[in-house]
């Protein structure tokens, strides 16, 4: 058994995930609200670091400002009472039906002004609360119809919107930065910024772009076929990994959120070694659903369950690159050689043109006689992550 | 019936399309070698504008000089009796053995150094037969396990050979521009830069960022599930799509190839309305493959079906841009005001925060009610498509 | 423009479509409740002809038998005054949470016995209104791991509890006959008998199988990436299809329920076709959801576009059967030589050995030469489609 | 690590799977060809225990008779030296051009009799090699418009067909089994028979419905999304699991038949343990392709790999088993009580109805309490796949 997470884990609960009350498309709540308060303790007592959630997570939408006031005093102490954190909150542009065509990118202008000034409300919230990412959802940014949504404007608008808020964070010298979540579809047909890709491309147009950058969630790549250690390696590479929301998906289908690990269980294992290996500091915050089948003692046992798989993955992923067969084999498979530059230093086109090793006395026939040996690699890697080595 | 297509319509076609021998992954060819001399003649005859070929198409892999010489002369032999163009130019690092695991991504360096040589040679060639675009698609720049590739690393190594492949076009003074081809998967696992969105942000990291763009194709991104018509109106705003790939695809699944107009039927509507209306004026260029159940007549038939679906949702585009009714619920759907900017000009947070209408005096619950009357302008595109109206 | 429905075309509606208050997964109802006696009077003006219900839909899960019995009266009145019949009904074992792990099902099996309980009665409700189907859709007979459901049993009661079934509803002399709804996931992780031939496959071991058939919904098959023709085609053929729920949707992901037309539109002209000429003469039922974007208005306008397309596509489908030019290139493709027996009547496998014609003097290669014209076909259909010949 | 296969664990390969020589979509061979005697030796090294092919792997299509004697015997020798047998044969009808629309299902009636004919003559060889299963995938039985193809007339064909060759079978008193083996795309656009479901259904109706099953291959039920182990449970429950290809596949894509348990992992955990507890006792068959990166090193390396990973999650399913805690879980989530019957024994509608504790005093609400622990018996099956229990 893995052993028990600590604070040091860095893990990360959205309030809604063990709030959630399993009410879904086609049934209504099976669980009671969860008060808050029990759930920063709750989570506290099995290992969690922090917790998150959305405005209207906290504070029921349209709260008067006393009733504000008083969900956050009684929120706060509950955080002093366990050290429980909050590195992250989030905004919610996409329950209240005034926002069924979007919140930053609604067709109707009065739409998009409330929407930001729900949203600067709520930053200044998460400053107060010491939070250090802010992330935005946009779920409900799309369309069913192309004829209904000009995406060059939606663009523009998206564009000035994210721009916006993040000069308020810079303005208020609030040390927030500002994840985009990508997801294809659902609730929207098709949403706009689908993918990490999508994201991040959209992020480099911004004036504001430095203090913005990804949350990315496993189950949303995988809902388009994406490899997530892929998705998630290439926002590393552009320095964008702000924050990352952990679940379980199997593919292509409605919006699962499973327990991390409960879906693709080689993708998990290989994203928590990038995790672990590859640069990545931040919170480790799981966003996923308890399935409706269960009762509160379920809820808990799936936030134990988040956490213990995480875990034992990071401890299979140190033992597999600790392997010497592993490294072996990764040195067969020229995968650090990759590490090295095509070019010499300092090689211009004229010197690559002149060195003939590199073409006229290449022999590609023989060069492709090369046996890679990624399906040992793959092999290795199944027997560590089912600790058969 | 649609008009024929004319050279003004700037249709082009992959020579490797109408040439395909339909040998497929279960069985060997179908169809007989097509001389390129022929495939310009013939798809001149038939309207066509441009022709397209990777440098493996036109001359067989590992040719020498002379040969090289002799099928360049007959191929440029064509182009000028028939006025054919050759607008784009691309490279194949992905079917000889050599470059089974990638060719700028090979974890073999040598492999790299050769597969940048080869491509070099090829922009020489695209340059004197004239063509202002060179398309790079990586097809094996990919992975079956993520132990077999460094993320990090392989994207170091595709931002290096991009930007000395720029760079060599720029200091040569070829007057290209590079375009990437984004595909999630198929031959590899899982293909690096595998959407028009991780393309776009791999190409914002470039030194050379201003001469490449991407080169979508349609089906690669249904592949993922993804609106096209949200992926191409998104290179368009980023000012990036510099070539496009049309063809037909049926959802998530193998890449089919189809006949453009024979996949997504309604996508395919919405995306000509784009292209024709949206600011794109670079080639309509098809890349597709006749089925295997076709003789040579079929062939033909197929590049004939190709422009003649283009052309008649062109024109289906054209009156449902024009009909006062489609018009009207656009305008009740708000379309037009997503153009508008959220903020008055010049406006502040503070302003904005000052301002009660935005917020404290706006009703979100009345807001609501509003219906965006989307289906109906879902249900007018549909009756523009099928000509009813 | 189509032409407008009537009785003739036996169109019909569930309650819950345009009764969908549009609450989904991540947002409240932004709709009003539409009281059923509405419903009936609007769908008649529209020009349907039948409506159909869940036990739920009419009458609150829960209800005294007095309160019952009001809302039937009530309803009844609404059907009398406007002459709608109900051709359908069907049950719900979905929404309330004791059926969170299914109704037939269910491991507990105190839920099943409720399950059958609350389905008899509904058989009783079903027959008095006189329909002649009654829907069964198991949308919580799943899992979401593969520990907690073990298939054989769940197969075994599931055969049980359908078998039950039907023999109360031949014992009664009720004349219905009861309809597998086919899903394959959403609300659960999978769900048994997650297509149509699956259902059909099941349905082959019942011991009343004469009685039970299905009704696939067409974008619960396109949920799985299959060819709704194909499906359809398949329980025509099988003598089982017995209802067809009609809908759009675009590819795998979340159930979307788009108005028919809106999702795979050739998809949907060549289903069209196969129940206007396939031998199909049951209800044309849709089973959709407004868009959340929508108010009451633009519900309505969503019935007429469900009714409108099928119209079109009739309309299309007609004049494509009818055109001489289609019906020649079906020639040339062979499609009416499939009907034709493979063997000669009587002919046995000696005489098949012994014709020299189909082996030993058959030149593979000279057959392989034949064109389909599959891309000639499909373009005529295209071209149907949008009203071009 | 696991032990070393042995000729009890009934493992079997294609012989094209070890002899893939690598051509793709995009690429020719990267391999030599396979001799099938080197293969038939090398996999009984490797502990296998059967070997199959298709009457062309082993004998080139069109080989003369003494050419066709001579590989036979060439091979059965390979055959006697080893000890390996020949569990299944199966028949090529989907490569050579002449079957491009299909073998049993071609629009060309003379294609027909011709594919008749070349599986009568392979059955006689399966007989003459003592196989006891006869494969047959009908990978070019489909269309790419709807407009090709008549579903009935080719369902009627498809059962002309097979009918007619099982009664062959039963005539000559072979003692095959027939086994389907469905399949959703490529290399058609759509398959028939697409899944295990369609297949069975398939089935019910032939005459000689006794001697033919399903071979379903993992990949393919997970190339449409479905869940393998529900599909072969219905297999199985339907006594129509005559044999199972088994293989690597991660959703929704091209077929990529990756060694087994390196796709998705879970699932091939829980398919072990299916078979091994469920009543299959026929071969474990791996029908995969060793990566195109891969020499003949990692060919054989990725034989050994299958092997590895079916008896790695076999001895994890038995402790998982066997564990008290999942036992307790278990039962926890009432997974036992799904075996006993609704229904008492013997009791009818009346005795039900009559029953006041199944409905009118059974209490919904409270029922709706229970929560089941399904994510607890997922952890529970993580933890002993991953060894860490």
């Amino acid at each position: 058994m893995a052993q028990a997470p600590t604070r040091e884990d860095k893990f990360s609960f959205g309030l809604w995930t063990v709030g959630w009350q399993a009410n879904d498309m086609f049934g209504p709540a099976s669980r009671a609200p969860l008060d808050p308060v029990e759930a920063v303790h709750r989570l506290s007592d099995l290992g969690a670091w922090g917790i998150t959630f959305h405005d209207d997570d906290l504070i029921p939408f349209g709260s008067a400002d006393a009733e504000r006031a008083r969900h956050l005093k009684r929120f706060q102490g509950a955080l002093d009472e366990t050290g429980l954190v909050v590195p992250m909150v989030t905004t919610n542009l996409f329950s209240h039906p005034v926002f069924k065509d979007g919140g930053l990118t609604s067709n109707d202008r009065d739409v998009r002004r409330y929407a930001l000034r729900k949203v600067l409300r709520n930053l200044d919230l998460a400053a107060e609360l010491g939070a250090s990412t802010f992330v935005l959802w946009g779920g409900r940014e799309g369309s069913e119809t192309d004829a209904s949504k000009d995406v060059h404007a939606a663009l523009d608008r998206y564009r000035e919107g994210i721009d916006f808020l993040a000069q308020y964070v810079i303005d208020q010298g609030y040390g927030l930065r500002l994840a985009l979540e990508p997801k294809p579809n659902e609730p929207r047909g098709d949403i706009l910024l689908p993918t990490i890709g999508h994201a991040l491309a959209f992020i480099s147009t911004l004036d504001n772009h430095e203090i913005v950058g990804v949350n990315p969630e496993v189950g949303h790549e995988q809902m388009a076929g994406l490899n997530i250690v892929h998705g998630i390696g290439q926002a590393l590479w552009q320095g964008k990994l702000f924050h990352i929301d952990l679940n379980g998906q199997r593919g292509p289908r409605f919006d699962q959120d499973l327990v991390f690990g409960h879906g693709d269980v080689l993708s998990s294992f290989f994203l928590v070694d990038l995790l672990e290996h590859g640069g990545y500091d931040g919170p480790r915050h799981f966003d996923y659903k308890p399935l409706r089948t269960e009762n509160m003692d379920g809820v808990w046992a799936s936030a134990e369950a988040n956490m213990a798989s995480y875990l034992l993955f990071a401890e299979r992923a140190r033992a597999f690159r600790a392997d010497p067969e592993v490294q072996a084999a990764l040195d067969a498979a020229l995968v650090p050689e990759l590490a090295t530059p095509t070019l010499n230093e300092g090689e211009t086109a004229a010197d690559l043109l002149a060195d003939r090793s590199a073409f006229e006395d290449f022999d590609p026939d023989k060069a492709a006689e090369r046996g890679y040996g990624f399906i040992r690699l793959s092999q290795l890697a199944l027997e560590h992550l089912t600790g058969a080595r």
